[in-house]
């Protein structure tokens, strides 16, 4: 009896009898396998703090982008697979420039965030921009624009939050519980700087370097720490 | 026998031998799972209420939209997948927009209802527009046009009812209930407000509070409540 | 053996080995779960009536269309998937405004019934117009042309025949026997309201009243009865 | 080892291992599920003679059209699905009217037969004129062009053979021994009209009346006989 | 294990693990099931010769072309689905056409017959002129250009060869032995009628006449034989 | 558990759990079924020779083209399905006719076979040019251009190699010991003809003559042998 | 329960319930069975060299190439399908010629990575330039810009990663550890060549000569090492 219901709702895009969409479900599994990211935003800005499993001496640290500038005052850090990540950051580089192209002044961070989200929602339509499947990819986007600093967070589902802190990848539900207790909307960004170093601290098995963190902030515009500013960052903790 | 007629039939949007489309209804299973949403019309205009199941104090309460401006005569509520309702909800904007320029007028609550659920009826058929599985989602759309006030409620087969009250969402069926009971057509709005709230109260698990609920009306323009408003409302219980 | 065969002719829209074509059949059961609906031809003009399952007093009846205009001179009534009967109506109201442009005149009943039914036919097609699957909804069209009044009754597979009366939906069979033993070509079109609304009331199991039941008529023009209408009819049965 | 081989030619439109098309096969017993009809070719002209299957006295007998002029010089009579006839007979006359546009005369029996085959043919290709499965429907064409009278009939495989007499449908078997017997190359029309209405006759199971059968001639232009000119063949028998 | 392998490679026209293709293989059991053909190239020009197999003698026999004229100077016999040598020899009668347009001169027979087969490879590819299955139909393309006189085969694989003589369909295996038999290349035209004529008359299973065998000839242009010409090669047995 | 991840993977161009492309060894099945052909480089040019199964004495032997001239200084011999080697052997005379066009110079063999294995490679993909299964056959080319004398070894998944000698189909395994033994760089024409035509005598069941096999060089431009050039390289075995 | 789950994600590029893309997984394993290739960058320029398994005396070995030039400052080295690695290197030849016409000047390297990466991202989608499969290939990208020398190592899942030595095939663990324990950042070319040349020599199972591998380098430009510098660097060990 319930084979052949099956028969009537075949599809990479379907609902399950229980109203589920697996090949989103299993692409948020991808997520989960992820290196950890994490999110602060505070009145100076927003911080953006990423691990970044160099599995081996050979590779040179800085080509491991897991943290990317998206437009002057957008940055994203991702978990999940590398390649997808860079597919909807290119997508979201072009909206923005266009944008500024034809309105003369930057995308809200929201709009470029549901411009990501849009590809995201149409997987399996097989139209041009679409993929065969949900990218497998969550996103930290943080931003800066008329309304101040914005923290978002999307997922394989096309869906996006807003949120003051928030932590994706493997490391994400202790690290969530930890910034539930340290979080206060009166951080200064020095110290959201601290408090995701140190959880990312916790969450990693080795010992935090600037070869194997990133860390980036939108304070208005989008800075990637270089190694010297990272070791200072440690140096505090 | 019955299995080899199954081979006859395949595909997402095709009936079963009783007659039914299961995706359609695997979609309305996904919308017992949303949150509940509320609409109630009176004389003065109609008054939407939404559940927002904030489940981190790290989200930002205001950006957990499931309350939405269509156009500045029409509002919606929502219940299902976010980014569907999203999509739904920017179809619609378009739409109306579009009206505006080539008509010099707006559309009609009921002519943007039909242009929603033209999109919702088509889905399985990869034209560009549509999804390959129905919209996960159902809505309660509020408006106000040269008819006066109107509600109308969809849901994922693309039909559309027009109603005086409705609930949808997981707390929808007790919900439907009080609101049989308690609804005339003689409300006041300021009276609609406070069963629409009373009954979600009855529903969630939680506190009601301006963080975890949102209120909208159309009377005759969208109007999302702000949390101070929202207390007001609250303070009447 | 059997089995084997079956590789062979897989599709949503394909013959079994007995020459059947099931996604048809099912939409046809899809038709036998909706609302019943009655036309009946007179020489004054054709009488449309339809039951409307108000399932809750929260709708608002007159939303419930299952009688419906499409050009000045046509009108249908409709059982099955609403969303579907809309479609095909707006399909035919595009069709004879189109004919009124390029002609000058209105298009002929059986025309609009023809368009109607090529659309309907195509299923599984694939191209811009057609579902992916058959039609979900049997239609009663009324119309009054050159040839004076007449009723079609269309099926999903396409095939529609002209009809003195008919009956469609759950209630069809006893309404269909009831039609055959009271109709004959002199009736009144006075005559043919009584009859249509004394066989809903048999058919629907609760008082029959201007909410849950809509009569029409095209006499020569489309014409939907007000309640107090409706009320008059009630009142000579 | 069996099955394996099967999996690599599914389709509807496929060989099976013995070479056969199961679809076309398939296609044709829903012919054999369909009312019969009788053609006959005279020196003076061809008669069409077909059994109507009037299900209800609701039904208007002259809507159930099994007779169909296609071009003034050419008529053809069904069995099968009439949907699918009225799509072939449609685009003959399409076909038909551009052939008379373009070259000024009407265009041969043959080549209407082989433009109405070559549609058939091509079931399966997605192509914007083809279906998705076999035209359920045979047909038999009468014309009349500069060779003479002619009759051709058609299958759902789209092959077509040129015959002097034949019957298709339900009763086909038993009405072509008939044929054989009694059919010669100099019946006059007249025989020829009793002849095809008192095999039906036979195959029908209830009194032959103008209501339940239909008769056309080209002879040299397509006739469809009033019910009184039935009667006077029906007088006659 | 082996199972698990079919799972990499489906499709209509895809290879099996022993490098065959089913699909092709099957339409070639079509032809055996056919009516057989037999060609004979002589100096003088080539013969083909074909059962007609009339199953009912209410056929036109006339109308079951079995040997069809491609251009003036190329006919063919076939044995398979009569409406796909129909596709075939349109498609090479357009070809013919065209070149006798562009370059005016004719095409030669092998050309004609790489351009037949050409369309019979590509099945199974969805564009506008290819079939979704292979052609159930091997052809004896008998012609005469500037290298004199040819005769082809061609099997459903899209395959060609040139040919002294050669039989295809049903009765093909006993008739290539007689042939190979009494075949030498200094045969007379009027020997080689006799001779193909001798080898139907045992493959056919009744006494051979005007009417169900067709002879043509191509020396140096086509031509169908009419019943006296047919008769008098009878008569020569 | 094995079972469920093939769901994943399905297709006809796709990898197996351990990597390999079933297909397109498949298709290498089907050239192990295929006739024997050779090709050698010397100083002077590449011999190429095939033998060519004429399996009924009716068979003209110069029609069974197994050997074909692709430009005036390139030719191939085919192991495989006859069919698919015209094509590709078609494809890479347009291209280099195209580059004669374009450039007023002879495309080089490189390029032209790049070419051929561009379009073997992209089986399955749907559009215009490609086959949806791979091509079953491989080709040995042989041409001249100003890097002097080369011979080329393609197979059915689109790769190349350059060779000094290589045999193909049923006999290689043999035929290739063979060539390593006797192969050296400074044979003349004259032995390589001797010792392509030794190998095939090896390789084929029956007796060699101009009959059953082809012989042709590059040097520089494509010459087929006659039947008396043939016959005199068997003269001297 | 698990089985039906299974039924709502089918496809070539889909997650399993593990959040894993099998078909990209499947590729890696074709890549294990390809030959070995390692890369090492100094400051001097970059060096490339991979074993190149000849497996027959008549082969060509500079037709093997599994190094290749993309433009005059980037080249690559290859493991895996050679036929796949061909098309990626001839897209990128493409996209690094229009950027010097477009822009006058060279591509950066890591631009040239990304447009190969992005191609293999988009397998399974049925546009005009993916693959209906993953490329089985993985590639050591080596070039120079005006950032310097750099190295880039790409999968089949479309991801790459900046490296200072890598190695990719059946032999690359082994080699991988070789590399860790040897490479610094210091090596000059000549070290790397011998670093590069004695890792390959303990992967390979027979002696290293200029037959069997192949060295390039590009400093600053790209250029493959003749057999005498070949020697000359194997003499070096």
């Amino acid at each position: 009896m319930f084979l052949t219901r099956t028969e009537y709702d075949r599809g990479v895009n379907t609902f399950s009898p229980e109203g589920r969409l697996f090949q989103v479900e299993y692409a948020i599994e991808a997520i989960k396998l992820g290196s950890t990211a994490i999110g602060l935003k505070t009145k100076e800005g927003v911080v953006l703090a990423v691990e970044k499993r160099i599995t081996s001496t050979l590779l040179e640290p800085s080509s491991v982008e897991k943290v990317m500038e998206i437009d002057e005052h957008i940055g994203c850090a991702m978990s999940g697979l590398i390649a997808d990540a860079r597919t909807l950051v290119e997508h979201a580089r072009v909206e923005t420039q266009n944008h500024r192209f034809s309105y003369g002044e930057p995308m809200t961070v929201e709009s470029t965030t549901q411009a990501l989200c849009d590809l995201a929602l149409r997987f399996g339509e097989g139209d041009e921009e679409s993929m065969s499947r949900p990218f497998g990819v969550s996103l930290l986007i943080a931003g800066h624009d008329e309304h101040g600093p914005s923290l978002y967070y999307t997922d394989p589902s096309g869906t996006f939050w807003q949120c003051n802190a928030k932590a994706i990848g493997s490391g994400s539900e202790g690290a969530d519980s930890t910034l539930q207790e340290q979080y206060n909307k009166d951080l200064t960004l020095k110290e959201a700087e601290a408090i995701a170093l140190s959880i990312l601290k916790q969450v990693m098995e080795e010992k935090v370097t600037p070869n194997n963190v990133d860390i980036a902030k939108v304070a208005p515009t989008y800075h990637l720490y270089t190694p010297a500013e990272v070791e200072e960052v440690i140096s505090r903790l």
